[in-house]
């Protein structure tokens, strides 16, 4: 999961230009029996543990699956496998390509007089290399960035930021910016290496990876994280006097992969042309199995549109379920699923990722312009019996669909409740053992009744293809 | 920390052989001024930091230090100095000899369709070697000693036994046994490695070490703990169909090592040469940093006899406080001492070890005979606004006393929660954010209430040298 940054824009952009597409001039209204349906199929969706059954075939059969790795290939494979097992009618594969990065060892000590290792990961991105120095710490990014150019030249800078908890994840904003912008700050004042305090709200020796970058025009140095209770100790051990830690990291970017996206469909009845998009990514990072980011993403929308396809007659409009490649080293899935796409913006009436692991749903919005808050309202309500509160204007679309919300894709907001997401987030902890199979089963529920209710929906929810600015990069 | 399977002999013996010492004849009876200091004395223990403190700088500036390790000489000069600059009046070192094994590196991983990493670590004790090999998995050690010789030829021995989660820590009796008999039990049926679900009652990646043995004229196998998610993991895979596990460890012994049993005293004022003995294990497994196992151990008893030397007058008798040499791989710093105390165990009023952990002590016990159980039933009212509750006739030595014990001498026990000990044990996780620094000061109150009250006691609590039977090993 990444944070979208774009979340609000998207929310105004969408809501002036949006316009309708099949119902052009009127209101966008679910029709009862449909309502009724959908009360039926969240009972049924509450009672299945296909949900988790998919889960768990995944994060055992395949495991870690690092883009690009060879369990790249078996997940994909796996998901084609699985959307045919569940009697999808169409799948297809997308291919994804991308810079391959690998990991292959990595460790730290401290050295001199209290030598000892310390539990370390090298950040997804980082190149390899082995520096040994001594380490300055910062509490926090903004007191690294205020670093003199140049004060720390031969030495390790080590930000020891604690990420703040919260159920709706918004610690990781400032967390996440210590891993993507912490090391181009390292570098421009000097430093040999970085290493940061993990991204992470638990207290486990178990370092947090995740992507990070390098600003244009800068030379990559060796970066990683350290579990809480080793940045707790490098920061005890500094308290004391100066301290010398040796970092090593072989890892780094070798050549381009293609992957790709795997889609499924469970075909509309009436406009199997208009579809509406729910999925989650099908990579991982590679220290755990990827239960939580994000076997549960696409575990739970396989099964709920599973078992709308059981439901007869099938709603009007097409279940799109996508297995998105390569989400955590940049959205690569979601950007090429948007560029291939561009000209369709308006046939996906609304979409919904789920990447934030596998809590309980707690809140529900959409992008939905005037036209279509009263079927959002009755998706609210038809929501309601699961626990899950109508937020309306709040929320963003998953982050493999920010590219195409950014084009003018409506998107839905199906707030999982993050508490403890950071606990386990990009650590070797992301296992299925994590992931409560109620909890689970509410958000296929959930996903069901909301996939459900907007393909029976007469009217559209503003997705529309809009004018897309120039590139800036 | 291991289960001193001689407890409950212990008791029966020192009930029937103990007898008084100092006060033949007549019943053991702690003075009231006493009383009354030891109440003011547990206040200033709660309201002190002190063990924290110990611990901190012992898990900070040593870190983990594995008997025999470059950090072992580091924590015996760390305990030393430690000792001095808290102003105990004695400070000396005894010598234990032992069998050096050391850890250089281990991995595992299944191989072939579901080719995935786990999370695994050696037994102590393990040879080195790599085996790729099926895995047969067995749901406990019965049913793995039940296999026909020979079964197991060519294949990876894997049980997969629950330990359970108790306060008082009785899940690692048949959890312990899993990790010391099952390789033997592997090789007699013929087994290349061995493999066990980590004995710990925890769900994250952390696999627990802990020593294990072979038995005579055995040839020991590659032998190592998953963690629990893991486990969880090779099950499910092995449910699908034959695995193959390619288990590596590099570890072994290495010739023999000389630690220090390292000892501070805090005089007494009327009968120095009279000695209440407590303390913990100074030495630590490698994986984490020894908080909770022993750390804390060491640092509350340090405390705790501190605390009692700022007493004015200090109490009759001597409080010794030993930090135990390499009690993880076999109690060599216990054998050590009992060995060269051996014809002083009567000198040795009362003695109690911790070495479970930081958590709360809730109950108190000890071994002392009739004439001295009014005076156990007045410590047990000085313990008691600690919430701690007298449970007479329970309880054991620590595992360094064990020996000490069998010869005669008399101990108390001071029960600590351990319900989350075996989340920890062993581990990565075993570091000092573990500890809660307010249980650790009740802990450091406890014993120095108890220590000040044995060592201002009127009469004995039953130390008395008895005979030995002869080595039957």
């Amino acid at each position: 999961m990444r944070v979208p940054p774009f979340a609000t824009i998207a929310v105004l952009l969408t809501a002036a230009l949006g316009g309708p597409v099949l119902a052009a001039g009127r209101e966008t209204r679910i029709p009862e029996p449909a309502l009724a349906t959908a009360a039926q199929l969240r009972e049924k969706a509450l009672a299945s543990d296909l949900g988790y059954r998919i889960v768990e075939s995944l994060t055992t059969e395949v495991g870690p699956r690092l883009a690009g790795s060879e369990a790249d290939a078996r997940a994909v494979a796996w998901a084609v496998a699985k959307f045919k097992e569940l009697g999808f009618d169409k799948v297809w594969t997308e291919p994804v390509t991308f810079p391959k990065w690998e990991r292959r060892s990595e460790s730290a000590r401290v050295v001199g007089a209290h030598a000892q290792p310390l539990a370390v990961t090298a950040l997804g991105g980082s190149p390899a290399g082995t520096v040994e120095a001594e380490v300055v710490r910062f509490p926090d990014l903004a007191a690294l960035e205020a670093a003199a150019p140049g004060s720390l030249a031969g030495k390790i800078a080590f930000v020891d930021y604690r990420m703040e908890r919260a159920r709706d994840g918004s610690g990781y904003g400032p967390g996440g910016r210590v891993r993507s912008r912490g090391p181009s700050a390292a570098i421009r004042a000097g430093a040999a290496a970085y290493l940061m305090r993990s991204a992470g709200t638990d207290s486990h020796r178990m370092p947090h990876t995740g992507i990070t970058r390098f600003d244009e025009g800068l030379t990559p140095i060796p970066s990683a994280a350290l579990a809480a209770p080793d940045a707790d100790q490098l920061a005890r051990l500094l308290a004391r006097g100066p301290v010398k830690v040796r970092l090593a990291l072989d890892c780094g970017w070798d050549g381009s992969y293609t992957s790709q996206n795997v889609i499924g469909e469970i075909r509309g009845s009436q406009a199997p042309d208009e579809v509406v998009l729910i999925g989650g990514h099908l990579d991982s990072w590679d220290l755990g199995t990827g239960a939580i980011d994000d076997g549960a993403g696409v575990g739970l929308t396989m099964a709920a549109a599973k078992l709308i396809g059981e439901i007869k007659p099938r709603p009007a409009r097409t279940i799109r379920v996508i297995a998105f490649a390569n989400e955590e080293q940049g959205l690569h899935g979601g950007k090429a699923y948007a560029a291939r796409h561009a000209a369709d913006v308006a046939k996906h009436q609304i979409a919904a990722e789920s990447d934030f692991g596998a809590g309980r749903i707690y809140a529900f919005s959409t992008s939905a312009p005037e036209h279509a808050k009263a079927a959002e309202a009755q998706i609210a309500q038809a929501l309601a019996p699961l626990g899950i509160e109508h937020r309306p204007g709040k929320g963003g679309p998953g982050p493999d669909l920010g590219p195409f919300a950014q084009q003018g894709l409506a998107w839905a907001w199906l707030a999982q409740d993050g508490t403890d997401y950071f606990d386990l987030h990009h650590t070797p902890d992301d296992t299925l053992d994590k992931i409560d199979p109620r909890a689970l089963a509410q958000n296929v529920a959930a996903y069901a009744v909301f996939a459900y209710l907007a393909a029976s929906a007469e009217g559209d929810f503003g997705s529309t293809a809009r004018p897309q600015p120039q590139a800036q990069e």
